[in-house]
């Protein structure tokens, strides 16, 4: 299916970029207006962009429905400094709460429960709750556009960050992905939640190159068995592994034996077994399976 | 913890930072040079910033450790056009075989086995396997800085987007969220990977504001037992529900009768019978719950 942005509505567009572009992560970002009044809404157009100097940006944008703007870019134009916190399991439906278009001077805070914490270098309070919140420098408001929907780009230099000791590693020097529950937003009403379920590694060779997929012999690249998935592991390896002599394994032997009478079938049995492997993140292992053919 | 980012080094700062603001989409970048060669790199740090027009921003970093820029960001300036294609979890580990940094001109789509396919408005070959590509403008190019570690915006208006059927909705004319696995990135190694298992829904009142949790009664905002997720349930609704005279429940007429002697020990039993309903989304019942006490 193919769709040209400008023949569709707004309303369709945000409908089809918000599911498409996803998992975004939240910011929940605590303002400040001149006379001090408090506001504090959530955003899921956010992302880290920047290491030096350390920049996140969110976008509050202008309102499909009227063009109006959001109290958070009015505050930011008034005091450029905003807390984000950040958004995990624990805290998600006090934030949805938080994200109703109460009336200018309503303070958030306490329509959604949470405590205000003092911050250490910016006006904005902190989300107590919140188990990393940032305290920020907003540096440049850029506009996207002037009409209802357009976005407006508050990026901001990140000064400070308080860790929740909770999240962090048994050497307390580092947050533990595992600990810290994310949420994140997807299209319509959907959220999805980032625990050990749903997390996995993939090791990457940072200095070294991987041989990549064109490089892999043939019957394995145009295997029926492997997936892209499989190749990819496969490729992502410094150098091509030679047959190991001493690598001895049962279930190797016993294919050998039982399909010896049927090379076609053979190859398919020992691709399963590399791919069972791989799946195992045994790509070392996989690989000797493989190479028993060659 | 408290951490001062100008006190740390550069990789200390992506450390923390990467695993706090997470998960963060994948954007799969195919650009061209003015020479026709192809380049495919994934960045995390990239999400939706605008609906009208509709924008979506990457940054392609300055390299920490010796300032260089990456091939993406040399391309866009000689041809401003970009696909994105979007990383889901049948293609991660030939995205992460993409990543690697293989010497210009190499064309990635090859190392990672992907297949081109011609573009309808730009010149950068779509990922065939992906199943959404959007064909994007670059509209502009900002540096956030100077030094090894800087960002830079690239900052594109999508002009038009392919879908996969696979992942519509029955009517065809939506992306059905539960068919489409995002995988996306958090720190270190890790990745998440989205299917039904972590998809939740939150419903929320869009015209009608919640009535926040301020405005529950005292022994409910107050509840040992109640979490702030219960309580920004229970505060999501727009008006304070009256006692139904209707709502005949089994279980609460036994709590009542069990507990007749000890209404401390009630009150607990309803919260957690309450609570036990608020985790069924029966917002509604459980407001029956707990006003039975009122």
């Amino acid at each position: 299916m193919q769709i040209t942005l400008s023949e569709i509505s707004p309303a369709q567009c945000q409908q089809w970029l918000q599911h498409a572009i996803a998992p975004r992560p939240i910011c929940l970002a605590s303002t400040i207006n001149a006379a001090g009044q408090v506001n504090l809404s959530p955003f899921s157009f956010f992302n880290l962009f920047s290491m030096v100097p350390p920049i996140v940006i969110f976008s509050a944008s202008r309102r499909m429905r009227d063009n109006t703007t959001k109290h958070t870019l009015e505050n930011v134009f008034e005091v450029p400094e905003v807390v984000i916190n950040i958004v995990d399991d624990d805290m998600v439906q006090q934030v949805s709460l938080a994200s109703c278009e109460f009336p200018k001077g309503v303070n958030e805070f306490i329509k959604a429960g949470f405590s205000e914490e003092p911050a250490t270098l910016v006006k904005p309070p902190m989300v107590k709750e919140s188990k990393i919140k940032m305290e920020c420098r907003v540096i440049e408001v850029k506009p996207l556009g002037t009409k209802g929907g357009a976005g407006n780009l508050v990026i901001c230099e990140i000064l400070r960050m308080h860790v929740a000791d909770s999240i962090l590693n048994e050497r307390g020097d580092m947050i533990e992905q595992q600990k810290l529950h994310h949420v994140a937003r997807l299209g319509g009403h959907w959220y999805c939640r980032v625990d050990t379920s749903n997390l996995f590694e993939v090791e990457k060779p940072n200095t070294q190159l991987g041989i990549g997929i064109d490089a892999l012999p043939e019957n394995i690249r145009n295997s029926t068995i492997l997936s892209g998935n499989d190749l990819g592991q496969l490729g992502n390896i410094h150098e091509l592994p030679m047959v190991d002599p001493a690598f001895d394994d049962e279930r190797l032997r016993s294919i050998f034996q039982y399909y010896a009478i049927d090379p076609k079938e053979m190859e398919k049995e020992l691709h399963l077994y590399a791919k069972s492997l791989l799946q195992q993140h045994k790509t070392m292992d996989a690989w000797q399976v493989l190479l028993s053919l060659q």
